[in-house]
């Protein structure tokens, strides 16, 4: 793999598949199968399972779990210690059927959270620290809590969006801090748990 | 040890016993003196301490950490990024007093669970991803949240019991998906939290 | 750096300095231009960014992240998995601005806990196992939950203060356990969340 960093502490399975400029750090281990795009990085400890697929500009911090059933699209970031799962009834034997699970493009997962299986984070959203999501959080969603509730919306840049006037189908919001607007869909902005 | 697979990349001490067909894998660390059965699963950056005592068929996820005074039965799931404690009152300097945690046979522990030190999780009880649980399960008792609260209870499979009929002594209930049925103590069944 | 155990699959950049006596144990990453004081740990998979400074007998459990822009003074004990933050909008792109992060001495932290960047945790404070704390927490405050709560004092042995009597300007309060008495100013035993 021409331009790919991996330490060598690291461990990279043969077949997986890794773009140019992408980084695994230290004791990372990268399952056969795999796709990451370019210019991401996987943090000390990031584990990536096979068939998983991931793209372009993702950071994932320290100590990320990404399992097979997972695909996170370009400019994720996912914090350190994240865990994702693929499994709703997991035992120890038996029958075991993978939940597939979406991460839409930049979107935010805050450290430590936990990712249950079947939901779509939307784009641009943000999850707090130590969340676990249990549900669909529609794009630039601010989610926290256990289990995480939809408490806002939030701009590309991260900040909140102010609500600037409400029309028949959508509101339009604001960003606090670089005066973006965006229009949220009504049926989005009527799942806001206060 | 025979029969026993320890990745290159592991460390496993003098001492630890590990049965026949149990796989230790990346980075994990295994302590002297513990005990790990058959045919069981420690994954990526996981870690098992001194004297802990752990079943055949367990299956340890990604970055577990098991810690002296832990006892786990039989086909246990541990999830990945799952952690257990054994301090009540932790402090960098002083006394320290170890606190007994045990996982009964053929319960589940969801990803990033933290175990709170003093409790025993019973036999196929399911305990949700991110949880933090603070008091006992009982058996095929399903919790979550933080604190982690008793909402319900599960088959073998994993899938929920729908309450069937009411007893003296216990509730008959049966699996949503596999139709067994189980008689749940009365005392157990009272424990419900809404 | 004389006087340091570096387990041999640690890796410790140059130009970390690190005291005598400290341990850095198993697939550890100290990175280049922090200070950790003499006496202290770091468990199993530990990381310790750039720049940050730990103090004397600190005890870090495994798998345990600190960021840049974390302080942590002596005697604190940092739980296993616990994981700091440094950036209040992540996104995988854009610009980036460090949030410190104070934790005063003899404070300890509880497994799997994640730590806000912005908040002080004070003096001989207690931190919940799984807790997200996302504000201040006044010296030997006890908190926990997602979001943590100040739920009580405890004292240098980590045990519960009970109430004595209330002056004008402070509580007086009493351990449970070794009989210390200590002096809770008013304002902080106002903040308690019932």
């Amino acid at each position: 793999m021409k331009g790919v960093f991996v330490h060598h502490t690291a461990t990279v399975e043969k077949h997986a598949n890794i773009g140019k400029g992408t980084k695994i750090w230290h004791y990372a281990h990268v399952r056969e199968f795999c796709d990451i795009g370019k210019n991401s990085v996987l943090g000390h400890c990031g584990f990536v399972d096979t068939w998983v697929k991931i793209g372009d500009n993702v950071k994932m911090g320290n100590k990320v779990s990404v399992f097979r059933g997972v695909t996170i699209e370009d400019d994720v970031l996912v914090g350190p210690h994240v865990t994702f799962t693929n499994d709703l009834y997991p035992r120890s034997g038996g029958e075991w059927k993978i939940i597939k699970t979406l991460v839409r493009k930049g979107a935010s997962i805050g450290a430590n959270s936990t990712i249950i299986c079947g939901v779509t984070i939307g784009s641009h959203a943000m999850v707090g620290g130590g969340s676990v999501v249990t549900k669909d959080i529609p794009d630039h969603g601010m989610v926290y809590g256990n289990p995480a509730k939809l408490k806002g919306f939030v701009c590309l840049c991260g900040d909140y969006l102010e609500h600037v006037k409400r029309g028949r189908t959508a509101v339009e919001m604001r960003c606090h801090r670089c005066r973006k607007t965006f229009k949220i869909g009504i049926q989005d902005y009527k799942k806001l748990e206060r």
